[in-house]
């Protein structure tokens, strides 16, 4: 269904052939593009429209986690069992080519559609949001204050499966026309985009000189 | 609808109102995160799923633009007159807090919803795609060579009014519960996130030794 579109530039499907093909089906490299996100776009159709609204999550072998307030109506949408689509996508670098048609991105995204199966069993519930911390914030399962009772009330934990879950990658240069490519004056190349963690800012009412532990700043 | 969702802690209201209102209504703030993005997650409805897939897209004043494959079902999809959702985030940093019930992450997120408009006028069609690339690659109209009769004709191009658009932003330090802030067990604060460009990777095809040009090197 996606294969003829690409983040940045129309692809016709001759230019798609060229390119290869971007769909991926190597588990193992699915589970990494998840693993290596910190956020996911949740879509799901409320009153015949499309609502996306940046969430966090977590993963379990092949089961994807989510979680949020009951009282939210994305979530409650995805609790009533409607079809949900979670998207994560890394932004590797920009494919300046040498016309602008063939202007692109180099990126990885991982697409999950299914059924969003509300999570009832406590044992499951619990797993599911230590996923879904763990993979926020490393290390702050047995660091931080877990959940109480009440605090469990209130959160709502999603699955999905991630069986139907899709993989595009773009990687590698610009693939120019031939004519573009025998003239000097353009420039062509890929602009990487980096993201990485900066210094920790300590919370202003944790006592002075308190120091991150290793978890934090080893991040 | 959605202000009591957060993108990472489950958030009930009790607690959105303790962290202050997190929708901006600032034309500005919101433009300023737009022009901050990368990609954005276009979410369509097809056959009553759910469809978030990552794109491109351009801004000029009020009008989003977004472009693609004439051939691509979820720009099919749109072009059909369509609501659409467009989603901008930036991910800021890491909120550790002293519960794990606490933790969320600081943010930057433009909601945009609307029918996505065909654009069919020649000099509108050109001026979302010119602007579609500069927000891409700034300074690449005028140094590539700009599209043919031919490639204009397999790229669709859809306007998105911003009327509509919202703006969530959580800044700051964690709020945790009093009862947490005393004890001094728990570490607490924000771990920075931080996108930007490294060296350019110049095209393998170009002429050894060719500098890339100041648009390129000087973002």
């Amino acid at each position: 269904m996606t294969t003829t579109q690409t983040p940045l530039s129309p692809t016709p499907r001759s230019t798609v052939r060229r390119l290869g093909n971007r769909a991926r089906t190597d588990r193992t490299e699915l589970y990494r593009v998840l693993d290596a996100g910190l956020v996911c776009h949740l879509g799901v159709v409320i009153d015949d429209t499309p609502v996306v609204l940046p969430t966090g999550y977590g993963r379990i072998e092949n089961t994807l986690y989510l979680h949020g307030s009951t009282g939210a109506a994305t979530l409650r949408a995805a609790t009533a069992g409607a079809p949900v689509c979670v998207t994560v996508t890394h932004v590797d670098g920009i494919v300046y080519a040498r016309s602008v048609f063939h202007h692109s991105m180099n990126y990885r995204s991982a697409v999950v559609h299914g059924p969003a199966r509300p999570v009832t069993d406590d044992d499951e519930r619990l797993a599911g949001l230590r996923a879904i911390v763990e993979h926020l914030a490393p290390g702050s399962w047995g660091h931080a204050r877990l959940p109480t009772t009440k605090e469990m009330a209130a959160t709502a934990v999603l699955a999905v499966d991630l069986t139907e879950a899709s993989l595009k990658v773009r990687t590698g240069p610009p693939i120019d026309d031939d004519a573009d490519v025998a003239d000097p004056s353009y420039w062509a190349g890929v602009l990487p985009v980096r993201t990485g963690f900066g210094t920790p800012q300590a919370c202003p009412l944790l006592p002075p000189d308190t120091l991150a532990p290793p978890h934090v700043t080893g991040r």
